[in-house]
């Protein structure tokens, strides 16, 4: 029995960050295994690069053969129907997952996504999951790439969102709109005041719960 | 570290019900305690019995120092808010959290009432939520007070029900909405080729999950 | 036949904030009686107080036996569904009135609240009511509790309040989210060229007509 | 200071089932005049006959120098924009002010419309206000226009369908979708056990509450 | 087989305007003839001047007996489901279409109001739509009458306010708001480097589209 | 100029199916050419497959170097997001063009699906694209795969189930929810005196309108 966490891009230390994230959970007893997808972008950038690890997820996904459930670990869940499509065991995507999470720690979710361009794919997927009533807003950290790679810009821009996030559109509760980040939850939460949903956390959290209850979900090919 | 799950009303069986429904949750290692409130009706019917919970529920909820977290274990969720204004450890109410899994197990849920009179306290619940374009139906079984005290007709009358949600409305996934059935959970899987959501069951897995994450709320006294 | 119209809360300055809010509809003819919980808190600031004064109205409203309608007169409308699910009588809670009439006056409706804390529970009460497409925002007045009590900070903070919902958010028609203003109604009115409604008055108008018009409601003990 | 009712529609019978309809009102103590619409159809069957009734409408309101506020006594509320535009005076339309009305006696409304043909223009209308989210269904009578003509099938068709509105699309408040038939308000609510609204009394109702509140709207030329 | 254009105010200059706007699609070989209504007023101001036009515009629309479809060439779309209730040719609203083809262009829409007065016909246009979860943002130039006629001016404004609705609303597509403005298009295009859709354009596509295919919808006479 | 219609599945009779469908739209004078994916399956049948198609679909239109805009034909709209990250050009998904085509045509659209399986696909579309408040319902044709290759059995099912989206749900629109089934529009259209939607021929038509238009959407790269 053990919980398949998939990261489908090909940066490792992207994999080790939720890998850490993912240590909180360990002592509940699922043993948890986290995967690069080595035919991945190295990172994920536009809706394209997205649909294309689809693929190469279902393959990698299928040879688990110890799996008992699954999460794919880009916020955007690429490949979160397709997966559903092919397995009954469960599969959470942290996007929605977080989604789901942060619905019972506030009333106004906020998300910091980290670049512009992928504000319309979460719209769209807020849309389909039917909760955009409760959306306040989703801004993005408003850096370039280069500054992207300095830690303390990162989270200065991290931390500036969050408040505006807070103060200008109320968001009381926040999620953190990518993977391998989890590190900052804990300033976030004590810079804003609001509780933080980390995605992977809470999608694996969600996960662990329904391999327990031996929760499946229905296969409709669909 | 403990889970205290309330259950506002005074049905000392009920709380075994939900007690056994956790069974399989024990295992996670996060001790899980169920209570009865004494003051609460012997089943909760209207709005006002739901609302006249909440001021014994609450001293109750402050009472357990050991607490972790709070599960509220009636199916409209009384005092929900109330007792999120009054704590910033993780509170799950089971209509919330059975919604909240719903949504990651099939896209239009359905939901089984016991009583007509408990479907409008949902919808405005769902209304609250912001959730209702994922609503497929909520209907009730259909039975008077005395059938619903002969488990063989409560139980033909939940798996006519959920056919029909499944027939009729189109849902692809199942709430129970009520607590302590959770023993009907497997048959009505296997009726209906649906998941079942028990509620009790989610939100405990929600709520254990948030308490090892460490993930409070805001009180914003609100 | 008397319309009863209860302030949940303790104080008697805001009953006759009320008293005066409601003299303009005398001339209707059907006697208004204005009562304080004496088992209110001073002022509600939280879920918890809010709920918890659902007992004590419940027990009040019942003893009012010359009654024909009844007004809950706290923006949140605490024990709204409570006291419907015990009574065919007209039942109306001043935020529900406040926005009903609203949408007959402009099309955006913006609400001004006095604590921040409070918006998340009218947006929960927004929801339930389906009505969040026609809300252009709910905003706080940024006081302390000092300056609150001081009448040209309030009404200082009001008017730019208003002013804001107005110019940032769209609004055409704006509330006044609490009982016992009445008196700034005019020259909020006059400072923004908009049409104020004070959901005490909005409230007694519409239980006048339903009284006057013989209309019960359906008590589904729900 | 004078209410006055504008029945689009050329009949004088209709006129006089809306002025009866009023009479309970009548004790409040604001006058109320019911006007025929000369240059209007015997009936408004469609959108174009809805919208030519406009301009002439607009002339009798501006001649009615007394006027204190005004009723757009057609379901479907032709002109109620355009007149709320020519003056600040408080303008009720029968069908906004049902739903409003509505929307206080129940949590899901159910339409008793005449036509199957007005059924997209009540969706539209709907729409418009942003509460679909509250609409429990809206279905015509299934009669011809001579069934129509006999009261006694009207009222048996009336009748069946607010049941099929009660029992199939889960209504627990209905509005009648017409003017003119407020004597069958009665043995609607006798019959279905729900409140039904009459939409010229709650539109009469809500214009006298603002009429004595010194509710003006915005003319924001929109 | 010809599309008729009608301009429901009466300036020859938005008429010209809207003709030349259509040049482009003149190519495809469907006959468009562009009309003024001359009884319409010199520009629609209120809801008011909007349906006084549909009277005029419908017999101007009656006596074009060689139409196969037809379009209403002023924002807000005055009279489309009157004409729509009177054919079952094609008829296309030029803020329907808008709206419908900038869906297909971008996640959010923005739409570039000329009057401020206009934005709460806007908003009850796009509610009937069912599309207000699409709506970025509808903000009006800021200019006044006299500024309007100054082209310099207009255009400036419109820029900034296009730039707003990019920056400060998130808009991802932009619709012009008005009929009569398509030379604009291009620059608007090239300074926020978002898609901009011209009504006239996209109304007329649509019914080129429909007429081709034999597409025509029903007469409801609702 | 050459606008590219992409059939991602492997049949050729489907895309032969789609070329005749689009012959009414050649007198327009844009040159169409309707492409098989010979990557694709032999029929779209879950999420998994639609994802699938993505990448070899991403591969054939990049090699079409006259294309001036795309059609990808299944309704699904598989890879809509991630082909118009990678162009400017116009880029319709028959799913999206038949909503937006349908929302003009009537005001509740009936969507006709091939298999059960895949509605919760297109209810996830339609939330995104936020028309759900338009859907009347999406009904499947209940045949088994022996039957849906009996014409005759598909076009009477097709038939009953177009009369009881009319009739059940309330369409007063339907969309075909396939790909290459245009020659039964004409009868449905018949059958049920509602108009059908063909999606290729709106897609088509929306895509050629917005070539001829110089319309290019915006990459975002998201």
């Amino acid at each position: 029995m053990t919980l398949i966490v998939i990261n489908p891009n090909s940066s490792q230390t992207v994999t080790d960050g939720i890998d850490a994230a993912l240590s909180p959970l360990r002592p509940l007893g699922v043993p948890i295994r986290c995967l690069t997808l080595a035919e991945g972008p190295p990172g994920i950038e536009d809706q394209a690069q997205a649909d294309l690890t689809i693929a190469p997820m279902l393959r990698l996904a299928a040879a688990q053969t110890d799996a008992s459930g699954f999460v794919i670990a880009c916020f955007g869940d690429p490949g979160l129907y397709a997966l559903r499509s092919r397995t009954t065991l469960p599969v959470q995507g942290i996007q929605e997952a977080a989604v789901m999470t942060a619905l019972t720690l506030g009333h106004r979710f906020g998300v910091i996504a980290i670049l512009p361009a992928s504000i319309p794919r979460h719209l769209r997927a807020f849309g389909a999951m039917g909760v955009l009533d409760r959306l306040a807003g989703d801004r993005s950290l408003g850096l370039g790439v280069a500054d992207l790679a300095d830690a303390d810009r990162s989270l200065a821009a991290m931390i500036a969102t969050a408040k505006r996030l807070r103060d200008e559109d109320g968001a009381d509760v926040l999620i953190m709109g990518c993977a391998g980040m989890a590190q900052y939850r804990a300033v976030l939460e004590a810079e804003t005041g609001l509780p933080v949903v980390e995605p992977c956390q809470a999608a694996a959290a969600m996960a662990i719960g329904q391999i327990t209850l031996g929760q499946s979900h229905h296969v409709s090919r669909g």
